[in-house]
């Protein structure tokens, strides 16, 4: 291995369990994606004798060392004091940090509840006398470079590393470690056997799949300076998935529906507002969705959204014919263009012969042209992930649709395409 | 520090981003809560060098090792291998082990695109000769003890890991490490810094406080054989948040309605299907669960509950008016008992001096009695905490209703309480 990157986790209540640490990954992907490698991640507590051994050991390597925690003004916060000790530095306060905290602390003051002494918040505004401060623009601490080492100090919060990010990787790239050429490819709708058994034999290049609940994110790396390959091979394996490269569906739909002055609704019985709850994660949707129907039992099929009785009778909940209800009855009660709905087996239990433990039927109906359209597939994957990959399904096809109907064949794994028009 | 426990964390794909560790949360909140030390977990690559250094250097610290991944099929699962090249022991297979994997093998032979020949399918039955096999009910690698290092090997797979942990923590207490007595006390609706105010001091006490979407989880940590003064404690700090106790309210609500064959609807805005989302987690749900309405748009909500427009009109959408009538509708609508209701702004925009970004009102209705209520609450907290928070809250009002109404001071922070009858 050439060099790298080292980590070190501090944060006792990681260690104790209370938090989970999503900083590791944060870094490894970061990393991974711009070629850089990461050798290893070590977590421990906040204690004085664990961080220095951990400190010099990664020393000894030569690689880059990047600690994240321990910056804030309490006394169980030690990366300042304990890189003065090990450097043989005095501690000194970083001048835009320290302007910083002395007007939030001003402005804190008047709220009790939260009084700390002055000189308590300034503690996280010091850096080593020999450091290079690295703006955080989130918090208060500022992150720590040592190039002699090298060392990087970020803080704990994962909004404020990702806020000093930038300006950190601009550092790492400045120690001049060779990295790989790498692409990233999203690739929705797709397994990972099933990816994989498309892709070209290519030597000289480095697979990774990222299997995702919406599919897959492919990384490609080859050598260093080999970028033009790349760019030969993402073309070649972008166009066995026509319509399915896309970074992001539900945003590309959302984009879409606003320029074009349309709206959106859905109707959702085995996933039970998923769809509706990913939807409105997206700030500032409300110009764009109506709203939605979360019809678990069959009265709230026929009382929000319309469904015949007769339907239900006739072909149960779960099927295709109550999909295209849906989705209609959806857009007349919403006043939407584009609905879609969504009906099956999440599971455990309710499955049969005919229509086992993950069957989806996922409607889609388009109020201006009066087009229903229903897939049916088959996600027998436990009850998470089945939800999870119908939603995903779902906005894959509408962007599809919308996108001018790139004539999709439903490519998820363990599908059963029935994909019609049903008007 | 006395002695404890020192994660190895294997995985290629945890190093290159693709995969979340949550494995060191799991053993860290499980060994935590037992009132074991873990002193350090490190993921690194599945490199031969490293792995056994990693275990050369755990084991000079007579810490109990617990290493998890590696114990696969393929050729990057070293753990069998490097065990015996570190011990001078040989594999061979285990009986058990062996027995599942031909008989797996034998079925799934019959899928061609799994096949794999049956010695690289074997490869996960070894063990070395001396060790002992843990069992392994859900993947088919067993799991590996080597009593005098100590050292435990466990599969990398979360649910594996689950499988095993109960005996796995057998042959942990076997090794007679001290541990602190413990105890853990869930309290909903209370933020950390309310929490600690509230705590009697206990010099012989060590407190910890895991802060959660919903409130939080207390643990309490004292010297071994002291349990009988955490009896004690327990019951102090329980009586401090009467009705606020509980380990699920949702878990509690839909048992209590499915043993009284009453239904739940809800209506939501702000919180755009996350309720109906979190309702719908619970298998076997659909017994007591009619459905729910994202009433995103004015006009969903004079649609599909009924909202009166003069309402919105006079109060806006946001407002207790609104809450309550939502409430009333949904269960109109969906001919339920029970309704939930949700109207608030979630943010980033939206906000006024008025009714600021984070104000919610939560109703709720019984339509067995006509008795709605509405709470107005403030979470200024962003858009995801806001939205979790406002769930948490509405689950844990409706769980103290149904249990016969304990006066509820809605003791979330930063919230205005303002609960009250309108009609």
């Amino acid at each position: 291995m050439g060099k790298g990157v080292r980590l070190c986790i501090t944060g006792s209540e990681v260690m104790n369990g209370f938090v989970l640490d999503k900083n590791t990954q944060f870094f490894a992907s970061e990393l991974y994606a711009l070629g850089y490698e990461l050798k290893e991640s070590r977590v421990i507590h906040d204690d004085r004798e664990q961080i220095l051994r951990t400190w010099k050991e990664y020393r000894e390597t030569g690689d880059i060392i990047v600690n994240s925690g321990g910056l804030g003004p309490t006394t169980d916060d030690l990366t300042v004091d304990l890189l003065c000790e090990w450097l043989g530095d005095t501690p000194v306060y970083e001048k835009h940090a320290e302007k910083r905290t002395r007007y939030f602390f001003e402005r804190r003051a008047r709220d009790q509840t939260r009084a700390i002494s002055i000189e308590t918040a300034l503690r996280q505004a010091r850096i080593p006398s020999r450091a290079q401060p690295i703006r955080n623009t989130v918090g208060l601490a500022p992150g720590i470079f040592i190039p002699e080492i090298p060392f990087i100090a970020l803080p704990g919060f994962p909004d404020e590393i990702k806020s000093m990010w930038a300006e950190t990787l601009g550092l790492i790239e400045a120690q001049g470690v060779e990295r790989a050429a790498t692409q990233i490819i999203p690739i929705w709708g797709v397994g990972e056997s099933q990816l994989f058994s498309h892709l070209p034999e290519a030597p000289d290049i480095t697979y990774g799949v990222h299997a995702l609940p919406w599919g897959c994110r492919l990384f490609l790396r080859t050598a260093p300076g080999n970028g033009a390959r790349l760019a030969e091979l993402t073309a070649v394996i972008q166009a066995k998935f026509p319509g399915q490269s896309v970074a992001d569906p539900l945003k590309e739909i959302v984009a879409h529906l606003k320029a074009e002055k349309l709206s959106l609704a859905v109707a959702e019985s085995c996933t039970g507002g998923l769809a509706a709850k990913q939807i409105t994660d997206l700030p500032g949707v409300s110009a764009v969705f109506k709203g939605g129907v979360v019809t678990y039992a069959n009265e709230a099929k026929e009382a929000l959204v319309g469904v015949d009785p007769e339907i239900l009778r006739r072909h149960g909940a779960v099927s295709r014919e109550c999909a295209a209800a849906m989705a209609e009855g959806a857009a007349r009660a919403l006043a939407a263009d584009i609905a879609i709905s969504f009906t099956g087996i999440a599971g455990p239990d309710g499955g049969s012969e005919a229509k086992p433990v993950g069957t989806v039927f996922i409607g889609m109906h388009d109020a201006r042209s009066g087009i229903t359209r229903v897939g049916k597939f088959l996600f027998p994957f436990g009850r998470e992930r089945f939800r999870n990959a119908s939603v995903a399904c779902a906005f894959l096809a509408a962007w599809q649709y919308l996108q001018g109907d790139i004539p999709t064949v439903w490519p998820l794994s363990h599908y059963e395409a029935v994909s019609k028009k049903l008007t």
